[in-house]
């Protein structure tokens, strides 16, 4: 089969922001030759002193050699360097793999001049292959020496795999009347189920935030977030976010917040979440192959927790995604995936939307069925699939893509 | 998108078996017109009296009318009717639905000159659509009173749906010296991921075996069978497996077995999981858009059960789907599926074989791997991925197929 290169999702945002300078960190991007030619591979991003830094990771019992690296640094609490290649995700590497981590880590600490406790690393790519750490000697100190404030774009660009665009978002807020600005990137595209994180996403603020707060706020942030998104339902061993934050804002007198709860921080939550929840919603339109956006809004179930599992049951039917794709106003796909999902449910209760249009109620389709409506909604770009339970006040909402044939062509032929 | 119609699967059994009479049992065929045009559509069988019935079916909880009306009547224990349509499956259809099960159930119970009590029914094909039942009039009666001692494979063919090929099976197995016979049906090809059941299939015995016996034999049979097949991770809302002994052997000296441990049914009980498991694999040689065939092992596991949800999550994977599509010898993708199962698992003690050639060995690539030799492995029509994962002796398998382009294809248009 040959190398199937899918067009650029035409679900990608139409406009990219312009991404602020972020005191504090500087960025650059390299071309190691890790697995791609003729494109940057490798990010390098240099942290001020005093970064504090916290990460969510995959639950994945079969974490990659970075993910173990990044968590047990984590207790430090401070960040100075963090290093990203794309091509080759370090991942079921064995001591081969935890050594190439503790190569890079060294290299990377000498070119920064911190300690290699305070370097994080994460890898996209092939799993199992083992990553050959030797070529970022001479690279690293070359790349760290060149960052600069500007470049988030490329930043972005250099740790896509898959990915058909790069996902960057900004946001301000005020802390006790003191602008900061929070700065964030991520790449899906396949393998994305996160639980409790992504495949990879790095965000920066300059706000003085002690890392367990910062850790509080990103634990909290990523549930509505992240945690929603669903591609392919396949959970990647390499998912991973970090927040770092540069306490930059310090000198312009923004104050060192100690606690999530602080109220000073009421603003940057909200903007923390938009970043988070822009980010997210960008891996769904880059899922790989998609076409169309979904979101899925489950209610009426018997819990939240209840109503997140139908949720996902629905965003993660190969049918309901497959009839998405042909624009096919499948309801009773729907029903199948609600019947599926092995949670409280009553067929003679349920009730299906898409759109605005209610197309199944009570058990049955709607009197009031209109097939023409419901299909000039499956023909829009984003489409919003709700169920009602009825049962009680439960709801959850998921987002995820159809599933397409290139989403197979992409993956019937990736390592190779 | 203009309809897809896929050519046989290549995963077809070469040999179509020549199915016997069984005493005690008539069939016949007709076109009803529920939904298709220019084929048969409706299957009527007739059961001698005394027949015995066992059945299982979906755990959706949004089950089809004619799952219902089953359930109900299986308490009796006897048959003497079973009429099954292909093109509508009669699920969430609210009130109008019950309806239709019970002007069928009258109709057929008029053509078979049996209570309705002891007419069993089974829908296949779209979901939400009000099945016309009045078309039954006048085409049950002639049908019933044509039906006859062969015609098995028509039989088949009559109830399929997506499935490219029908799927028959047969074995005979002696009772207290007495010969008796097996003879089954199923269909597929998509929404399967049984529990408890599978899609429709139907299999009938001229042995002398009590209801109660008999569902024991059936219950237990189904575990290793049907529930070890996914397709596509999509559960039926009307999975129905069913079991009919006529008992006709009775007049050749089979005895009346009352208890599913009678010593006297060890060859029986035999070839009856021969049956089961026969249809059960064309089932999965005829997953939707399939060109392989799948096998899923796992060993090593804390537990047998613990082993079946890492064999699952294997084999539910689009990405270790896609991979077996491209015949590229992913092993990572195997890595991640084992990772993600949420069940007990150590990266570090984790083996991977395609085939026979062992890929990853304790955490990482082997150290003997040899891409061709997999590569191989991975061409062929049928292949088995082997996972150890070195923490006890919980096994399992599970059958699966690829994930193809005509997978898409096939559902994304489906319905019009």
């Amino acid at each position: 089969m040959a190398k199937f290169v899918p067009p650029v999702s035409p679900l990608a945002p139409k406009h990219v922001p312009d991404m602020p300078a972020l005191d504090g960190v500087t960025l650059a991007t390299a071309e190691a030759g890790i697995r791609y030619s003729g494109r940057t591979d490798v990010l390098a991003i240099g942290l001020a002193k005093g970064t504090t830094v916290a990460g969510v990771f995959t639950k994945s019992k079969c974490p990659s050699a970075p993910v173990d690296w990044c968590r047990a640094n984590l207790a430090g609490g401070t960040a100075r360097a963090l290093v990203v290649n794309s091509g080759n995700a370090n991942a079921f590497t064995g001591k081969k793999g935890a050594d190439a981590v503790a190569l890079t880590a060294k290299i990377a600490a000498k070119a920064a001049g911190c300690k290699q406790s305070e370097v994080f690393l994460a890898s996209t790519g092939v799993i199992g292959e083992p990553l050959d750490a030797s070529k970022y000697q001479g690279v690293l100190d070359t790349t760290f020496a060149a960052a600069k404030p500007e470049g988030w774009l490329d930043a972005a660009k250099a740790i896509m795999t898959t990915d058909t665009f790069p996902k960057v978002a900004t946001a301000s807020a005020k802390i006790d009347g003191v602008t900061v600005t929070i700065n964030g990137m991520a790449k899906g595209a396949g393998m994305i189920a996160p639980d409790m994180a992504t495949m990879l996403s790095f965000v920066f603020t300059d706000a003085a935030i002690a890392a367990p707060a910062l850790q509080a706020l990103l634990s909290k942030g990523v549930t509505s977030t992240f945690n929603t998104v669903t591609v392919d339902s396949d959970t990647s061993t390499s998912d991973t976010l970090m927040l770092f934050a540069t306490g930059a804002a310090a000198k312009r007198g923004a104050p060192l917040i100690d606690s999530a709860t602080d109220r000073r921080l009421a603003a940057f939550r909200k903007a923390l979440q938009a970043v988070l929840a822009n980010l997210a919603e960008q891996v769904a339109r880059d899922g790989e192959g998609a076409r169309k956006l979904v979101h899925v809004v489950v209610k009426g179930a018997t819990s939240n927790a209840s109503a997140f599992k139908v949720a996902k049951s629905i965003a993660d039917s190969p049918l309901v995604k497959t009839a998405v794709a042909g624009e096919d106003a499948n309801w009773g796909r729907v029903v199948m995936a609600v019947g599926k999902a092995g949670q409280p449910a009553d067929r003679d209760l349920l009730s299906i939307w898409f759109g605005d249009v209610r197309v199944a109620h009570h058990g049955e389709r709607d009197t009031g069925y209109d097939e023409q409506a419901a299909s000039a909604v499956m023909q829009r770009d984003v489409i919003t699939i709700t169920a009602d339970l009825g049962l009680g006040r439960g709801t959850a909402k998921v987002m995820t893509c159809d599933l397409t044939k290139d989403y197979v062509a992409i993956n019937g032929d990736y390592r190779s």
